[in-house]
């Protein structure tokens, strides 16, 4: 519900760009998409099909246009900077951040990179080439090179006149960086204790060196979960030597946040977080294809089960409505114990010292239900087809198969960490392999076993 | 691979803590538990057995018992506030912030509110009923009333000597608020601003009033947005008549970000975000039940499509074996749909102006996934099953089946949310009724039209 109010304004938004749009008068267009922040004229962006999106590109104000591309899936982006002059690319990118521009030159055209750094200042270009070298998801690219630092020996007044003198601090400056002569970091100051504490103070007095510093090879991943794990407002970064490199702002960790979030749900249906919601047909079709081709494989694979018990389904074709029951009822389940694990997985909660217990605790959970469900299952099927040995069968098969995709549910995604994949991606296309197998298998099975003479 | 990192420290953390339990030695465990952060202590209770738990919990500094409190889910806390005395969780609680209290106050034992509530003084006691007498979920519950206010008749000079007199201000402060004698919300200082402009600078010239103020009753989820697209550190929030009441920071909206990451990936499967690793086996087991047993009504549903072709299934067998694939293969290819549409609904990206063409493009990747998958599942049947009418039916049920899942893919999500549901929750099962339904009615139909003669 809560989600409706922003649905509503931005719906309304685009009825209002896309009327707009459609009688041709560009002049509202221009003002509508000017109001906007760069964020949402970017989440905009993505919301038209190619041809709008163009249009409402080359209206929107030169001096958003960098920080409109930062707002963008990598495709979009892509489709946008083709839409542009070299020019109007380096007039876009010159003034944003350094770490925002190490985001976006690697989608920029060759010559338009050497055209965006002859017209950065020799430092700029240094701390671009630095930021550049640090492997992408890592903090030394999230990190900006700008940080207003200070000495240890000097005191509130001297600091403050320092301020005054440079003019405005970067964004989100929470706290100046205390450094040694050979810029290694001490602590920090708060721009706070700066205004609550008489002129004469020592800044030693108000420095803080609780904070620890990030590691500049820290991965993007680990940096936000410590921002959220200590309220950081922003973070120091330092090399090996612990030499001060840069700052991470909070801004950019909910970025990843989000980001991160958007590639598990994506990522979970064999998708790519930068996919356009208007992707060209043919590309949209064949980056679906390889997914389900791998499905395909997997469906193969539990058929050739029933294809080994065809001559029971022969006699008695009860077994072939059924057998679809089971199955997916343990892809369900299975499907609810991966949903706790890869969570446990993600936050570092499931480890060798609680496995056993949490397969214990599953197992039981599955034993449970297996037993509940499979005596309605069973009652339902007496019913409907008035064979007890059927219906004792169904109610069988399903408590097994619940026990399977518990322990599938459990293993699989901890297996699939252990071989160095992300558990919230990988896991459900194998979780609901064992299901079908193990639910047609136990089913038939049993069925063939039990039901024929 | 980024993941591993933390999953190592905090396995590792887990296991030294687990041995150190296991000895019985007390003192490691408490040496170590109170190097953490009350987030990360939340995390290692949530990964415990309820009895280690227990102990573990009754090691914790009692000064970070209320931050912790506020770090782990419902269930967790619930377990956590049963094993302490009245005494305990009244001196827990009541050096918390006004927002985290609230958000506490419900899960507290009835008496021990009561004591809270007197241990108290007056002003406090009434921001926190004010607190409380928001909705959940909304901007009221979720701001800190704790503000630093000033007027615009003054200079720099003599707000800083304020700042002084007053001494530490509140967390996450980086903007004083500018309010009229009436209390209501002008604009806003930068912290920045104070200390990089000369003191006798009029504050009025200062005053930045761009930053539109949040409406008290605004849902989080919107809160949150706006944080993430504007790059907010903190926000005022006012009521009705443009009255100042309190101000949201950053460090809340990154918890808000990360609940409904949870809430998606666990409500998915009908989880809760709430549920405990290690819930008691009854109580997970009554939970999943639920979920479960909806999950066998649609598979009923599907099953009695089955049923329907009996007589067709008894003459080719082969028909049993291939069905799940064709109904699997459109739960697969609907789902990446579903996917692509939930997140452009949560961003407001899919509306009434973009649907039809949305629809449009997922019917031509269908349609080209489906003749070439269709082809390829037509051969390999046709080499098995030697029946190219058998293989014919096949690859065109899978075609139908995939276009039936590009519908339900585009339109169950829209129709959800219709209906004022969360189309990230419940999505998911009405999108595989109808291709399971959808694919064995469109392969066993046209098996019995075309193969019985």
């Amino acid at each position: 519900m809560a989600e409706a109010v922003r649905h509503d304004k931005t719906a309304r938004q685009l009825r209002l760009l896309s009327d707009a749009l459609d009688s041709g008068r560009l002049g509202p267009v221009r003002r509508l998409v000017n109001t906007l922040s760069p964020a949402e004229i970017g989440n905009l962006l993505e919301s038209l099909p190619p041809g709008q999106r163009s249009v409402v590109w080359g209206l929107v104000d030169a001096e958003d246009d960098g920080e409109v591309l930062l707002h963008v899936g990598d495709e979009v982006r892509e489709g946008l900077i083709a839409d542009m002059d070299p020019d109007e690319i380096v007039a876009a990118v010159e003034d944003l951040d350094i770490d925002d521009l190490a985001d976006l030159v690697e989608d920029l055209p060759g010559t338009v990179i050497d055209e965006v750094l002859k017209s950065m200042d020799r430092e700029n270009r240094e701390r671009l080439e630095q930021v550049l070298s640090y492997p992408e998801d890592s903090a030394g690219r999230l990190m900006n090179p700008d940080v207003v630092t200070v000495r240890t020996d000097t005191t509130v007044d001297l600091v403050l006149r320092y301020l005054r003198l440079r003019g405005e601090l970067p964004d989100h400056t929470d706290h100046l960086y205390v450094v040694s002569r050979r810029h290694q970091y001490l602590g920090r100051i708060a721009l706070q204790a700066l205004l609550t504490h008489d002129a004469n103070t020592q800044i030693n007095a108000l420095l803080d060196d609780e904070q620890p510093a990030i590691d500049v090879g820290e991965s993007a991943e680990e940096v936000a979960r410590r921002f959220s794990d200590h309220d950081w407002i922003s973070a120091p970064v330092v090399d090996d030597n612990n030499i001060l490199l840069g700052r991470i702002t909070i801004d950019d960790v909910v970025d990843i946040i989000r980001e991160q979030a958007e590639h598990q749900a994506l990522g979970a249906a064999g998708l790519d977080e930068d996919e356009d919601l208007f992707s060209p047909v043919w590309r949209a079709m064949r980056r679906r294809l390889v997914w389900l081709s791998i499905n395909l494989a997997t469906a193969f694979l539990a058929a050739s089960v029933v294809g080994q018990f065809e001559g029971t389904i022969d006699k008695l074709v009860a077994l072939a409505v059924l057998m679809p029951i089971v199955a997916g009822m343990g892809g369900n389940a299975g499907t609810q114990v991966l949903a706790l694990m890869v969570r446990g997985l993600a936050l570092g909660q499931v480890g060798a010292s609680n496995i056993r217990l949490l397969l214990w605790k599953e197992v039981r959970v599955a034993l449970l239900n297996g037993v509940m469900l499979g005596a309605v299952l069973g009652s339902i099927v007496l019913a409907w087809f008035h064979n007890l040995g059927l219906s004792l069968v169904i109610a069988v098969a399903l408590t097994l198969n619940l026990l399977f995709a518990a322990l599938a549910g459990v293993l699989v995604p901890v297996l699939v960490k252990r071989f160095g994949y992300d558990p919230a991606l990988g896991s459900g296309i194998f979780l609901t392999t064992v299901t079908d197998v193990m639910g047609f298998f136990t089913f038939l099975g049993l069925a063939t076993l039990l039901l024929m003479q």
